[in-house]
């Protein structure tokens, strides 16, 4: 089976399902939206108001005002035990909510969210105003609509439903939330595993993100996995170099003075091969795991429901990576380790020119890792790369990253993944592994072990861009809008409560 | 002779100088100099005054704002016919003052100021405040302070001294201003040649700008040219690329998508030696005139007045490139031409990182030549080497540039420059080429045809860098404050009148 048994098109309309256990679950979620249907405007506000108070860990901003914002929406969607969770760096939020259930799921939240500049937005990007995104329907746009409040105060709106129906949640839960997601989760680990908090989420079948990643065909992904990725700043200096100046100098004495900006390029040529498509670093490749044939069945499968023209218009392109037909791409992007420049910075930045000869040059890096590379080994290589090429001088300063995450196909979490998408009526592609990278590793490497993911419906867009948006009334009868994707957490909900 | 016959260490006084026709400039430079002194809170003020207006070609600020200043300067110290100069570009301006003297000066302004960030200064850069300069004395601190307003208004200064002292200046004088130096003079020739500034120029036996680079053993330099320069951007993207991305994508569709950013890494890089030293491109040096042995004598002998530890703790830095010893380092700054990388600019470029692909990447550049390479050989050749190694979409944006100049060691122009340091006690150098550039060979080169050089006592520092100023009461006895260096302005004149 290349997917699941998925009833496309047939709207959001509860169908009946297989199973005496979810029989009883049919008026409760009738219920439950009905609540969520009341509750559609204080819903809709608490992203907005969530929305307005961003918490970014890149630049000190709001971090403590974040943790205990997100510690109060836990408190009021009935979370007990809500607490902080100290840190080297941003604390976490943990939360617990025992329904007396047999089953346990595990919650997963960022309360931080990625920089922005307001120059680049169409809509204030802390105003989280109602804009029409013509073809979706009515949307908030604003810093973290999709990534990662918007879906996320969705579930919360989902346990608000059920309170106000009087349903009890029929599995218990447990909420791990943390501030350092956007830049790469340094801490995050530290969190998870603190004993109070590995003790429960050990009893989870599986934890998810809420995301909201349809379509506009209505489908989503089910990933059964995720590249890792380091994050760093590489630094040529004349500081470090002893050659180069310390600061900015006129540039006419670049005859008699080295330049740490050309030692930066040269040392970035070396990391990759001249199209700048492979990494080219010492063993690199040696664990990389090759996708199997049925993970490349699962890709090409997907490809079909994919538009590609579409793609390369929003990306603005002509063609794809070596000129590789559509299929092979996505088979590339979620097979390739990468090495890609995030960012360059030396010298002088502003208008026109300036002649000095720039003391410091900065590239901001990312790689993405696949199995079974580890953060641990990329550092490692990286470093001997350089080192091996005379660049000793030349920092490499990691500042996050996560390694990458394997989730079984035939897991509780995946499989009720899967029968919940099925009974909301959207087609769900297997994704062997998503090319983004999250802290699942966490999760999914010891000692929490547990099965990690994504789970929801609605649609969203511009994660770390300007206008990003979270669709909350769809006019897509494809796409969920709030209230839908409200009920399609309870659905998961129900799934892993009687899944096999 | 290596260098003039200066008296080295005499200080200002001035001396009996040989030559009848001087005699009876001695009275007159004693009138002038107490003209000069009861003038001195009002030139210190002209400068300040100055300051306040910052003109920027590159940020389009204050341009015609500044045009006009300049006239009004021009106007008030005496020259006549003063009007703008129209330009592609933004305005030259343009005065004459007929002394009905038998020989003609030249003089050459710049109006505009290199860009700045208040941030980087210890005091306001558009506020001109006098600060104490330990070593140096009392100074003007501000943008344009020492590049090039103070010394330029120290020259009007002059003429307000001499007006008041009744004393008609000994040659008579052509004022030509530019408003666009600071960005590579891209009109400067076409103000230049209008019919009656070419026929005005042509009068000239040189011409100079007033410049303030005493060191603080007093001594200066006279230049016998300078190198050129091309100034650029060379911009990677996906727009002229057709590859990568029009705009920033998520970084993790690096597996599939090409990176303009990798791209400019890869053309920067063949552009230059491994070490980041020497040209690359092909063909670059073909018309390169090696220094001769008596150039080289000359630095050789310049060197012995440096000090070789200062300039490195300076610059912070611990090598001469190539490990070269400090005469040979000094006799390579004059010799060869350069790729520097000024600035680099790609994606995100603020704290910390972003999981950004970009889809543009610049580098900003400039590359110095020697004679006898020129602007639009240099300009051919770099695009020629991009073609060739396949980068036909990375463009070379030229912002401006200059020629290389050279001036004969006996035009007049140099011989009473010579003459007038060894009348102020000052020791001057003869350096056969300034590393950096200006749009003298404007000048030197047909249709003007005339020796253009730099001349003037006084100090300052900080030319297009953070606390940029210049002094005006000197407590150095070996540099000259700003009524000494008004005098100097009037020695020059008297010593081109007079010299054979």
């Amino acid at each position: 089976m290349l997917r699941s048994a998925a009833l496309v098109g047939s709207g959001m309309a509860l169908t009946a399902g297989g199973g005496a256990a979810l029989a009883a679950a049919e008026s409760e979620m009738a219920r439950i939206r009905k609540a969520a249907e009341s509750n559609r405007d204080a819903d809709i506000k608490r992203i907005q108001d969530w929305i307005r108070l961003p918490s970014i860990a890149a630049e000190n901003l709001n971090m403590a005002e974040g943790a205990a914002y997100m510690a109060d929406l836990a408190k009021s969607a009935g979370f007990t035990g809500v607490t902080t969770v100290p840190s080297d760096g941003y604390p976490g939020v943990f939360g617990v909510m025992d329904n007396g259930a047999k089953r346990t799921l595990g919650i997963y939240f960022m309360y931080d969210v990625k920089q922005f500049d307001p120059a680049e937005w169409s809509s204030p990007p802390l105003e989280a105003r109602i804009v029409d995104k013509p073809g979706w329907g009515k949307a908030i746009m604003g810093r973290g609509a999709v990534n990662q409040k918007g879906p996320e105060a969705t579930l919360l709106a989902t346990l608000h439903a059920m309170k106000k129906a009087g349903v009890k949640p029929p599995v218990n839960l447990v909420l791990l939330c943390e501030g350092e997601e956007e830049i790469g989760s340094p801490h995050f680990k530290q969190i998870a595993t603190r004993p109070d908090v590995l003790a429960a989420l050990k009893k989870c079948e599986g934890i998810f993100i809420p995301a909201s990643w349809q379509g506009a065909n209505g489908e989503v992904q089910v990933n059964l996995g995720s590249k890792g990725v380091i994050e760093l700043e590489l630094v040529a200096s004349g500081e470090k170099w002893g050659r180069g100046p310390k600061g900015d100098i006129h540039s006419s004495y670049k005859a008699m003075v080295d330049s740490p900006a050309w030692r930066l390029v040269q040392a970035l040529q070396t990391l990759v091969t001249p199209d700048g498509n492979n990494v080219a670093i010492g063993g690199w490749s040696d664990n990389v795991r090759p996708l199997t044939d049925r993970e490349k069945a699962l890709i090409a499968e997907a490809a079909k429901g994919m538009n590609e023209a579409q793609m390369k218009q929003s990306f603005g392109l002509t063609h794809w990576i070596d000129d590789l037909p559509f299929e092979q791409a996505l088979i590339r992007l979620a097979q390739e380790p990468t090495a890609n420049i995030e960012g360059l910075v030396a010298g002088y930045t502003g208008p026109g020119g300036k002649t000095v000869l720039p003391g410091r040059a900065v590239a901001k890096m990312d790689f993405r890792l696949v199995p079974n590379q580890t953060r641990a080994e990329a550092e490692q290589k990286l470093r001997a790369h350089l080192d091996k090429h005379g660049f000793t001088d030349i920092e490499a300063n990691v500042s996050g990253g996560y390694d990458p995450t394997e989730v079984a196909e035939d897991s509780r979490l995946i499989k009720a993944e899967l029968a919940a998408y099925a009974k909301l009526g959207v087609k769900a592609n297997l994704n062997p592994r998503l090319a983004g990278s999250w802290p699942g590793a966490v999760f999914t490497a010891p000692p929490v072990s547990i099965p990690a993911g994504h789970f929801g419906i609605g649609h969203g867009s511009g994660a770390h861009a300007p206008d990003e948006y979270y669709v909350v009334e769809s006019t897509n009868p494809k796409v969920a809008g709030i209230t839908e994707a409200t009920l399609g957490y309870a659905e998961i909900m129900y799934q892993l409560a009687s899944v096999r």
